[in-house]
């Protein structure tokens, strides 16, 4: 419900922490390892040549749900008419969620098994 | 001269790749552990209340500079009238960016000693 598009992937610490800085050390080492690996799936499947990688780290930043996300998004030429309108719709797609936009459990699953698939190669 | 205002900082890998994907496992944890404390003494000297973490990976995200930076910019209420003009304004800063915007040397040392403090601290 808080991605940008089917594209953007949120990378999420296990531990449910507020913000960036509860993070202990190999919590954030793991967090950005998996979010690197993340953006060689994300952007290679989608066709990107580029990534967007974002913390809204706390509500003064956009943050809408309490638990630390890494948004991981592929980027490409002409994908947004300004480069951080990419931002805008971040926020506006957090602020008008609601449970009718969500994809439901079938789609959401459907499309884990098809990026499973790259992280099975390595 | 990439920086946003005074109180964005940029982390850097020691070694200038490009690319996000270009940093080692070891790197990209060194990277946002380093970003994590530097965030931490921003958001605390800037008097902020959250933060923005962001990589522009590659040119289609609005990469400027070949090598890979991460921006840490401290946040707070009523900073920007929009949260996300301050991506725009990070887009429209690195555009405009000319040797006259510059601060001098002797500015750029005054703040890294005020900032070094903070990491001598710990």
């Amino acid at each position: 419900a808080l991605t940008l598009a089917p594209s953007d992937v949120l990378v999420c610490p296990l531990r449910p922490v507020e913000r960036f800085r509860d993070l202990c050390p190999e919590e954030v080492a793991d967090l950005f390892r998996t979010a690197q690996r993340v953006g060689n799936v994300v952007e290679k499947h989608f066709c990107g040549t580029s990534l967007t990688f974002s913390i809204q780290d706390g509500p003064e930043a956009g943050q809408t749900v309490k638990h630390v996300h890494v948004h991981v998004l592929p980027r490409r030429a002409g994908d947004f008419s300004r480069n951080d309108d990419v931002y805008e719709e971040l926020q506006r797609h957090d602020k008008d969620d609601s449970p009718d936009k969500w994809r439901t459990e079938e789609e959401m699953a459907a499309e884990a098994e098809i990026l499973k698939k790259y992280f099975q190669e390595n």
